[in-house]
């Protein structure tokens, strides 16, 4: 590494904090029709940011929604090709008042920078226009091949997503994909993400009658949609958390030894763990800890219920239907199409004929694990140890980022999972923050990946 | 009976039919603030009809809430005194659109009254004020004592009702009580109801964790309350539609095997009655007949149920909290107070320590049933016999009326029901309307009825 280019970033922070300002003073909440402008003010300020440090080919590329900013820098020949991937717009805002300063007047309180954006993603995709920055403009060079997207609808489910990543393969050619929009283990336990789970997302409808009944002349003599509903959602899960689908655990890939003993290891604080989330008892999967439960086991979930009389007071009615929203985080190597299946199949087998069911499925997503003896991993780890001077624990993840699946399955590209961000960051809550060592020390760990990248020979 | 009573309903048949209308186009809708001076204007056109039949000493008596309308005949000394309960307040109209009349204009089509009100409760009480006036009117003298209450509130649950019952005990001493505000078995089965289920109501609310959390990053690790209320709801039942709760049937009074060969020989069509609900399928306690099950059965339903995200799409929360509202209709001789112990003990025991509980008592019934060989309900059914040319059958309702337990425990005076309203009249929906035939007929028999009942010493 020429250490120019690590004096460069030292010797800017200021100036990267200022621009990161800039950056977040533009209000990309693109989930509101009213920013509209403001997106695209914001795709034209990253456009502009990834001219000023170097890269070519640079476009902010129409998708049917808010537009994908591209730019490459390929003159690295028999260098890896690494797609970095993250997203300018944000989370709304609400509820303002809770805010301690505006969300998007970026404030630094205690090492601290709030702001909506700072962490999720606008500081984080920032560590790597910076890191880029510091190599080109000093080695006037990258030891690796980059391209860059980072896309405008993350927030609203990356609807359009995929169709541009089909769209544009050829461009989007890569060897692997780095992607900085998650968090570290904690403050100090910097960590590479190896497993994600994924999601199989269902609309379960039962209707009972044409309409609503009045609960004395008719209750006893017709089922009742919301007590059948409770029936149904209470034969998913058994006592012990064991998910009771028939073939659910066929294709789960068991945790092993190595890994059950690394997450052992881990500063984990279950006290602590349970009394944040205000919960008078932690519950989960009999015989599995609660980082492998939400990390590496498959769950089920009722998201939502409703049916009948939820006001205030009491109504005797019995509901003419009744509704469930219910998902399934799914592990390696279960497959989201396969569980949907057998779900369905199971929900018709233990629903009654006294009611009429019908299952819309919502969304699926693919679960995902890279190895973590690959060569990029690996790269990653000692670029942590530079940025971070501590070596990085392996994590997995209970959420899902689609995305990433995609990248494998269209790119047959690996992903490497390079999160700077903490759990507590607030990202889609008031009070946004990040930790500006993090932030710091995140630029140097990529300037450093690149390198370490740049090494590997393909 | 003196003929000259009977002759004179049969002339007046339009008189009545017109005052009536009158009755009908005062909008009492005692739900709505804004139909307070109606309710008032309402109350004072009820008491004038009662002076204008010659009932005395009445007076419109103040409530906290809508007023009661007070009238008696005392005159008839060593003859049983009969309290005529009714209300003059109404439902509300919505939907307003799917009237046919507009609902305070009384219209004729096809021998059926259209109109708010019309067999809720204007129609079905304003059978005794013009059967009183008939005796009164061709004879001077009533065959019985005769107290009238007609309140204003029972639509809006008869909040200030037993409080004035209770205020008013002297006033409201009697020997029977007699209820024109049900409906026969059908158009040409007249019936005599002689039992009432009863009702014990609460809300069930659990937490799981101080906000709602990401289904991804928490799923599997602690409780879900949605899912748990699943998990307590399904224990109330058996699929075989018996209530779980320990002890639940200890005070129920079986059916007797007279009752359910009476039941049996009633014109019931369970395909029709099913198709008209809507069901695929009818459902209810193994071992008894719809009838049974709804009349004479206590039952556990599930009135509404709200947790998690209800809303359109897919959002991958878990749940803070879940909310059930429940009740229990009960049969002879369970005891609400008794049945609400015996459900929060259960409760408790199948919510596991992983949720936060609170159960709240809502509101409770007592159930009701008069012996069917009691002089009141025999002078019922011969009166019934000579208005209606036909016996009545014998018949329980799913609902509650809790005033009758009231009367019994307050005034200790059996009640009986003489309903003659149908059960297609729509009674709390649009085009609510009363069948002529049974309007006439049910002067006649309640001017027979008195008859029958002034023969009963004391």
């Amino acid at each position: 590494m020429n250490s120019a280019v690590i004096d460069f970033i030292n010797t800017n922070r200021d100036r990267y904090l200022e621009e990161l300002t800039q950056y977040i003073a533009i209000p990309s909440v693109s989930a509101l029709p009213e920013h509209a402008g403001d997106m695209r003010r914001c795709a034209e300020w990253t456009a502009e940011q990834l001219k000023t440090i170097g890269l070519q080919n640079v476009r902010v590329i129409e998708t049917p929604g808010h537009p994908v900013v591209y730019g490459d820098w390929l003159n690295a020949p028999g260098a890896p090709t690494v797609l970095f991937y993250g997203h300018y717009d944000v989370q709304p805002v609400d509820p303002l008042d809770q805010w301690i300063s505006p969300p998007f007047e970026a404030t630094v309180r205690d090492n601290e920078l709030f702001a909506r954006g700072a962490t999720d993603d606008k500081g984080q995709l920032f560590i790597h226009v910076k890191a880029l920055e510091a190599h080109l403009s000093q080695t006037g060079t990258l030891p690796i091949n980059a391209r860059v997207i980072f896309e405008g609808e993350e927030e609203i489910g990356s609807p359009n997503l995929d169709q541009f990543i089909r769209e544009h393969k050829d461009e989007l050619s890569c060897d692997v994909v780095v992607i900085s929009d998650s968090a570290m283990f904690d403050k100090g336990v910097p960590s590479i993400c190896y497993g994600l789970r994924g999601l199989s997302y269902f609309q379960i409808d039962l209707r009972g009658t044409s309409t609503d009944l009045h609960s004395g002349s008719f209750g006893g003599a017709v089922a009742n949609p919301a007590f059948v509903l409770a029936q149904v959602l209470s034969q998913m899960k058994d006592r012990g958390g064991h998910v009771k689908i028939p073939g659910f655990y066929d294709d789960v890939r068991e945790l092993t030894e190595p890994e059950r003993e690394e997450f052992k290891r881990l500063p984990f604080n279950q006290k602590q763990y349970r009394k944040g989330l205000g919960a008078p008892k932690l519950h989960g999967e009999t015989g599995y800890s609660t980082l492998e439960r939400t990390w590496a086991r498959p769950t089920f979930e009722v998201n939502g219920v409703l049916g009948g009389f939820t006001g205030e007071g009491a109504k005797t009615v019995i509901p003419a239907t009744a509704m469930a929203k219910v998902s399934m985080r799914l592990v390696p190597n279960q497959d989201p199409d396969k569980i949907a299946a057998l779900f369905e199949e199971y929900v018709k087998k233990v629903t009654p004929k006294s009611v009429e069911l019908k299952v819309t499925r919502m969304h699926g997503g693919k679960p995902w694990m890279t190895e973590i003896d690959n060569a990029f991993v690996k790269a990653a780890v000692r670029a942590i140890e530079q940025g971070f001077n501590r070596s990085p624990v392996y994590t997995r993840e209970g959420g899902s980022i689609p995305v990433v699946a995609t990248f494998q399955s269209e790119l047959n590209a690996p992903t490497v999972l390079f999160g700077v961000g903490l759990p507590d960051e607030n990202a889609h809550a008031p009070n946004e923050k990040l930790d500006l060592d993090n932030f710091y020390n995140g630029i140097i760990a990529s300037a450093y990946l690149y390198n370490e990248i740049g090494a590997i020979r393909k």
